[in-house]
């Protein structure tokens, strides 16, 4: 039983098995944007063999893994396993009917993702940008209040001028988003600046704090990264200063 | 007295509280999201109830807060403080008649930014942008007195054949912030460009120099940071050996 | 002697002196603004009557500096005293006649400018600008003669499609740097786009190359910064290995 | 034939050799500019003369370098060598067909990126940016990943009610491209919005995402050029350790 373990562990780590994975994923990739065009009908028959065929290796692909490890507790805790082990699941799941080909296609599409758990580059690049995720989930959230507070301002005075772009607060939220990209914001400001001559407080204030925001996010990060902090324990840290006093 | 303080001060500090006082703010915030929906009539009694009893209990709450510092002075002498018991104060003022609706909703939408005195980790990154104010809001003037200087040379050259964006100092400024922010700054030079042909130097020179002020301000906000200084002290300490010269 | 010239030293370090300097350079400023908006002709003469003593003012404190120091050639020497020196030499010509007035009110706005010269801090910021010009002259010069070649293939693909923004090496010039700054560049593709299916090659590889070069100027900047380098040490001393091989 | 060589290293490392070189490229690429402008035909004559000068003077000089070198495989082992050497044959190929014009002009323009191998300060700046391709490349990559899932999703759910931006996945990509320089997204958005209410998910979670990954990538250049690492032995070795579990 060791000598088969023993194997299976030898092919996973293997860069000739890595290879074929990748090729077909790319594939796969190359499929799915092929899908996109519209495909003389002649040739859906060997689309469809290539897909099942896809679908059938990453089946194997991934009980080869999973036996490779010594316990199924053991392969769910890495979140990687858990992640290839749904989208594998979900494209097993059965699609006969016609109107489930958007489906299929959808599925065929988020399959795509898996390369980046089978390259261990881009799933160190993954890692990295989910360990800056409390750093900058806090000013993001930060961020998100204040476009809360100001897309509530902006339904409540130019809600009934301009109710495509400020007519109820989910649509305020998108219209500053928009404004926050810079995208046509002086538009967005010219059709309530005649009705309200002084909106130009709300664009202006709604732009400068926006960027000196993100540019704190930004040093945050930085910062953090060079000086091989999470930053979070910084935060957390003069949180309980404060309430200690 | 001591006993009473000290109860109060446990119960400042208990993450219960703080809990309580956060999940209150955050219903006040969709509270004041949803308002800017039209809503059934039948729902106002509902919304005024939830209203009036997140009023009482901020009240309630900056009490404790006062009671638990052991005097006013103290108290006031924190910035967080003298902005929440302004917003509470804000708050209570009785608004009856229909026309002040307006005024109600917008106080309600503001006492939502009482989250970040709430949260000590909103608190701490609005104390690090407040700390960098000194550097970047001296580098945020000279960009004024630069777009002052372009604002009026655009006014003079542009104001007769453009007057929609360079008709008087004002309207130049907004328009050059929108230029600044490469908002469609090619429909507006294609507005004078025409007229004057040389229109582009104008355009161009000013988004070199405002982005060469930018990265400058950014670049001294990361040093800045990361020697641990406030920059301030620098900029003043070379004023001093100049003056001294 | 030397008794008057310490006076004149004693009055020009004062921070009173500084004081009284900036508040006139403000009230110029404000002054210059005004002017574009459509004033009542009674205040005319009020202004004219300020303009007259700011202009009188900037002629004593420039004489007082150069009393101060010991020779013309030292005075001469620091590049901000020529500056100030030009800007009040020009405000000096005298101006009579009707059509005149516009550039009046043009040396009035650029005489705004002084005010750089005057506040130590404003004077550091631009000194450190200038100090980064060798670093980032030479990325700039990089950026221009790639952006050259784009415009000339620009101007011989598309000049005859889209002649109002690839005419010749000049207007492709501003359409590129319209491009580099992202305002509207697919609207200018998808001019071309018909024409040319491939146009997109030329305007992708543009912003890439474009993104690339900018972001290797501000990380090159930030380094010098931190490591206190002027950046153009480190070009030239490799140039000098180059040519030694 | 030892001296020859002396000789001929000498011409090509003094530094007027180097100044006539930089000042036949300048003039190159202003001829190639000026020819975008539409010049009285007797210049032609001249233009012509100045273009068979300097492919001759290229020449040349490439002789020079190819002599100074000891041998032919270690002229060609240096990348600008061999860009140089195909700039000149290509110039060399003769062109005498009117419908040839434009490649000529064509190949004028490229000639002129010569002027890169010339100047040290140009070819340094290019030698980093290229060091740095292997850690922006891997992010590149990954970027064009996440680019192609969700502009495939873009065909699948937009293609039928905006096939200009969205009905294939070329176009998807393009358009993908325009929303991730913020240009005019809101209107892109706005073209589907109607038929696909919650669009605006798709959208904002592809400008986040871009975000997040494009400031991963500048943060991470900026560590590496700090610490003097090139990135990519950071993320292979972290390969290794994972493969080798």
């Amino acid at each position: 039983m060791n000598r088969f373990l023993e194997f299976f562990l030898h092919i996973r780590n293997s860069s000739i098995f890595s290879g074929i994975v990748i090729a077909v994923i790319v594939a796969s990739a190359i499929y799915a944007g092929i899908s996109s065009y519209d495909l003389d009908p002649q040739y859906d028959i060997y689309l469809d063999v290539f897909d099942y065929a896809i679908t059938i290796f990453f089946l194997i692909e991934i009980i080869i893994r999973m036996i490779s490890e010594r316990s199924l507790i053991k392969f769910f805790r890495d979140g990687w396993n858990t992640f290839d082990f749904l989208i594998v699941t979900i494209s097993l799941i059965p699609i006969s009917n016609v109107e489930s080909i958007f489906v299929a296609r959808l599925l065929r599409i988020i399959r795509v993702l898996r390369i980046i758990t089978v390259v261990p580059a881009f799933r160190h690049i993954i890692d990295s940008l989910i360990l800056s995720i409390p750093r900058v989930g806090f000013i993001a959230l930060l961020m998100f209040i204040f476009m809360y507070v100001w897309g509530a301002i902006g339904t409540m005075f130019f809600g009934t001028v301009d109710p495509e772009n400020w007519g109820n607060i989910g649509l305020a939220l998108i219209t500053l988003v928009q404004v926050a990209t810079y995208d046509d914001w002086a538009a967005i400001m010219g059709n309530v600046i005649e009705v309200y001559p002084y909106a130009w407080i709300f664009f202006v204030s709604f732009i400068i704090i926006n960027a000196v925001i993100l540019l704190n996010m930004v040093i945050g990060v930085i910062v953090d990264v060079m000086t091989g902090g999470t930053g979070i324990d910084d935060l957390l840290q003069k949180d309980r200063k404060n309430s200690a006093n």
